[in-house]
């Protein structure tokens, strides 16, 4: 998990919302993807869904049968599926997603018996880290538009104030 | 409907399941798409998913709202995910898949009114050619099997036929 954060670090710096994560085989890392949907304006490029495809490519196949997943936010419905269908084994996650989440909040979709796979799923794995940042990440948006709208504000005060003569 | 089913011919010709996908925008075709997953060995070409980053790129927005998707058999979850997220307007689907489809048969993953977009599905459009298509092929593969294996156990005969001496 601890290298998935670090993904999520990269997308934070690039002004993304900081989700990281890496895709494990046999020990080693095969796939590695920090959340890039605004920079690359694709809506498939979310962290995880980006480790799973470079996971394909490295191991061409695919099918991830025996793979483990670490990924630091709760994966959503469309990187659900791909778990799903790639027969990931386990997927370690750490914080969760109440609005979006389909693993444990909104779905349990990797444990669902009629499908073809099912995936042991590990939630709250450094929940607080993943979580911390995502919150951080937040604030300081928040904090930017109040700085902004509060400069527009002052701006329109300084302009009523000049002298029309 | 049309040019999805154009779509699924060009998998079937491939050896790939006959499923096709178009995004329409502004009643203009912004995205096509046919299955790919074993050509790529990519968990992530599916023919609708194709369609909708190609409309991704097409647009440059990962947002597709005012978007239509026609697609030739029901969406699975990975797909419905990506429908979900992209905002699109309404989807137009073929063949029901009782199996794995995440629109209406297993879930209605597109309708859920926790999430922060519904799409309007219509189903079973042209449902009869796009589901002979499937059947048509899933059949080839079972009687190419099944040639294959009378070989083998004519093949296994002749040679217990041969003297051994």
């Amino acid at each position: 998990m601890a290298a998935a954060l670090v993904e999520a670090r990269k997308a934070g710096a690039l002004g993304e919302v900081p989700i990281g994560a890496v895709v494990v085989y046999n020990g080693e890392i095969v796939g590695r993807g920090f959340n890039m949907r605004e920079r690359l304006q694709d809506a498939s490029q979310h962290a995880e869904f980006i480790a799973i495809t470079e996971a394909n490519r490295q191991l061409g196949s695919w099918r991830l049968p025996d793979a483990q997943l670490f990924v630091t936010l709760e994966p959503c419905i469309m990187c659900a599926g791909i778990i799903q269908q790639t027969r990931i084994t386990d997927v370690y996650y750490g914080a969760d997603d109440p609005k979006a989440g389909a693993v444990r909040s909104l779905y349990r979709l990797l444990e669902d018996q009629r499908l073809n796979h099912q995936v042991y799923v590990h939630a709250g794995v450094h929940a607080e880290v993943a979580s911390s940042m995502l919150k951080r990440f937040f604030k300081d948006i928040r904090q930017a538009k109040k700085r902004a709208k509060q400069q527009r504000r002052l701006a329109v005060e300084s302009l009523s104030k000049v002298d029309p003569q």
